[in-house]
């Protein structure tokens, strides 16, 4: 609560530099994109687990089944890396970088966590996902000047995420 | 031979209406590639079942084939959907519904069939889905006044396709 | 307020039914991935009739800012038209269209939409279309008893969005 | 006529070997995709054309039409081209390209023909793309055993395209 | 040593030739880019029966690396075919075709070879790929008036490619 | 000279660590494609420069040619910082990030290059950019304990790039 009202302060009193930040260029930035593709793997990885409990056989419908979950999970672990990398790469300034210095080293993480989640099955990994990039939006937001909450998200495997204060 | 003769009076009759459809921004709209990649659906799921009933073993050559065969089902259910999405979006307008109230509905029919040949390898759901886009072309082409046929396809599964006279 | 009690209400009372439309196949839907689309294409007309009142000459530097405006207004569009295609089609199931009939003609209405903002620079249009996705998206948050609030984006052009109360 | 009936009976003939090129690896070729898309390319220079004659400024909504018309452009051209490579390469072997020596250049001309439609504005070339893909279907068609006709396409620019006999 | 003089001195008296290819039209052509994606198919073949040979379980796991070897096997066999396709219909005009009249038929033998890696787990069939576009470069830098050498790749499987003496 | 020699020798000791970096999740990493993209970017820029000095009219084909050459360029920094991203994300591992500690800092500057190289026509960015990612290379292939010299690329705007010593 307290939390809460410092950011607010914060935002209001920071509010040119937010702006400063908002160059033309920019476009929308936000990390909720990569939030839920990062959910989705997590999701993907329990559908596995799932299916593979009650499909005895190894016919193509395990094989159908199967490799479409294994795709959503490879697209939605890129999309995570991918998203997270633009908002890095085109949003994040030096005047940021200086105040998280960390932030280099937690969106590396991502990349190779990302990775990790494509190459195995292992659902401790893709919640990891879900743990940095949620660490990485608490960051986007912060910057911005707009106070954050956890909250879990509204579908399956609801785990925390971190979300604006609207 | 008599419903052609009585298209093509329609289509004389409609020509001012016809070509008030067709607005500057419309591109070049035509079913037969919703209808092909909905034909390719079923074609897969035939090879899946034929390539299975070869292959006793599990190995790289069993997997690779098959997720191939999957891709490819994927990719053509997903196509059928976009495909008939962007007629129906772009190209259908409020006087063609009221002529054709059912629209919506079988549009919907669609998505959800393309999604039922994506998640399944249900020979049924494919050929189900052939046919509704067929009723699709149907009254695609009777929006335009042009007659249609059908006719099998020139290639397997050779199901009966929709086409229009030219 | 009476209404965010009333709809927990429904929530508690809806689990069960709620839980049903939540099928194996189904991913993670989620509207503000549309929502954000949507808001991007505004956010690109505001960019375009600003470039353009600060920029007399039609050289290569308008070119390639003006050209690279107008495909990511065409990209969020497709995108915007693209995720609430899915919603309708993979989501939305016969208990929902009865519970709300006019969904067919508003998705409808948003495919138009998608397509008049792609083909203008109108911006009445956009923000049209960040409407009737917010509509879509009040909805699809009711079949889920999950209430909603609206809160202004925080970002620019930060109009209204839908969110749900988590 | 003659023509045609000198083609069931070809095409009655050469039953077995036409199932023979149709070996398990194959997928469903249509060249009419290729057609299409390359008629697609006429169409959006009669537009650019069009639109050019009737806005004499350089505003926003010039280039937002112009440059969407040149990625359709772009996009149909390269379609064409992929279309008629797959087609050439998976689908024609040894034994047709014996029969139809010229093929090879065939395919050539249509990737240069492809390229200079996009990097032109030059309607010539794309009715030659379009009469050089209608050759290309003839063979296509001809080796399927089945007879062709020619027809105009029933969408703007309504140029004649080579269409199966089914 | 006396092949790469030659080609020095063919390389200096070709100069005004040479300049005349590069019409303004032309991008930056490196078949470098189609040696490494067939090479890459090489290395996915080698990984699965790697893999294959470890995991004597038909799981999860063994699908999730599996199909994701096939998937990066079919998309760099693709690109092969797509590059040397660019490079081929783009690049290559009458003059190159003359001095070397059996291109046409070496793009479609990479076509062919680029469906069977697709199709096949096959090894050999992706090493000739290779050799093919090998093949390929080597003719493509001598119409540049560039001399080559072999090499082995850094990189496993670390087979031979031609490279430019630069 | 003294370099290279230096270099074969650290080559050759540190074959075993070399070897330890590639993992069996490793695919085949090579900065030049990231190269030639970046170096592609440059061309663009020279192309839209001449071509502007040539058309004095505000035309189709002008918005043909120009949109094009953005689009090209879009991709090709677009390539050029996905490429980048994936070796620095994939490849480069703690072991390496000791050795060569502003690696995350140059990879970040390659990112904000790339977007200035999309949102601009100047010149002077795009070598940057390309200079950046010969840097980046440089690093790459020291890792690998593999020599390096620089040399023109065999094409226009024929900057330097790095290249390994094979």
């Amino acid at each position: 609560m307290i939390y809460q009202i410092l950011h607010k302060l914060d935002q209001i009193m920071h509010i040119e530099t937010a702006k400063a930040h908002c160059d033309i260029p920019c476009g929308i930035y936000d990390p909720i994109i990569a939030q839920i593709a990062a959910l989705t793997t997590v999701r993907m990885i329990d559908l596995m687990k799932e299916f593979e409990g009650k499909n005895a056989e190894r016919n193509m419908e395990y094989l159908n089944a199967m490799s479409r979950y294994v795709t959503v999970k490879e697209e939605h672990a890129e999309r995570t890396k991918s998203e997270v990398r633009v908002i890095w790469g085109d949003y994040l300034k030096a005047q940021h970088l200086e105040k998280y210095p960390d932030t280099h080293a937690l969106v590396h993480k991502i990349m190779q966590l990302g990775s990790k989640v494509r190459q195995t099955t292992d659902r401790e990994q893709a919640t990891q996902l879900v743990e940095a990039v949620n660490e990485f939006a608490q960051i986007f937001w912060e910057t911005k000047g707009i106070a954050t909450k956890r909250a879990k998200a509204p579908y399956a495997p609801a785990l925390e995420l971190v979300y604006p204060v609207l």
